[in-house]
């Protein structure tokens, strides 16, 4: 019944904290150092490892270290799946909906008669 | 810099487990009391109970005692917002990469020449 899903599992919950989601969008512009994030969502260093951390470990950001400072740039994970899920069952509640509309029409429709 | 939404925030949380997502797709196709969705997903009734307290939270599922069993079924939200958000990032890196594609093309263009 439940299908499993480490991969929508561990995107959706990288997704639901507003600092990840802003570090995305900033990324989405331009790449940035560690220290620039810190700057841009006023946190530790430490603070913003961790963040990034959890993109990077669901392959949403990769980091590489060049001479002393950590960059960071979108990785190569796009959201793919995720969006599609969340469509699928959008379109499987419209449907239902849909359903329910042309079931009441028909019903109004006998009521006329 | 970060947009607080703490609707997104509840909202990808909820998403991030996979007997959630699967109680969604149940109550997509029809309505189930915890006791149906226990049976579908193989668990106790305080463990179904705690995950559709956490659909309620976010408003993915309404629930509703009818004599003594408690019917579930989906609740106001649709998904909208969460479904923005990420068609919004997915077109942000789009555009970034056909940037970076007519750069690429446009200094392979001069070298030619």
């Amino acid at each position: 019944m439940v299908q499993y899903s480490q991969s929508l599992d561990t995107a959706f919950a990288a997704l639901s904290d507003p600092t990840r989601r802003g570090i995305l969008e900033q990324l989405g512009r331009t790449e940035a150092s560690i220290s620039d994030l810190a700057v841009s969502f006023e946190m530790t260093l430490t603070g913003i490892k961790k963040h990034v951390g959890i993109l990077e470990e669901a392959g949403f950001v990769i980091t590489e270290k060049v001479g002393r400072v950590r960059q960071c740039r979108l990785g190569p994970r796009r959201l793919d799946d995720e969006s599609a899920w969340i469509d699928r069952y959008r379109r499987m509640v419209e449907g239902r909906l849909d359903r329910l509309g042309a079931f009441l029409e028909r019903t109004k429709e006998r009521e006329r008669t």
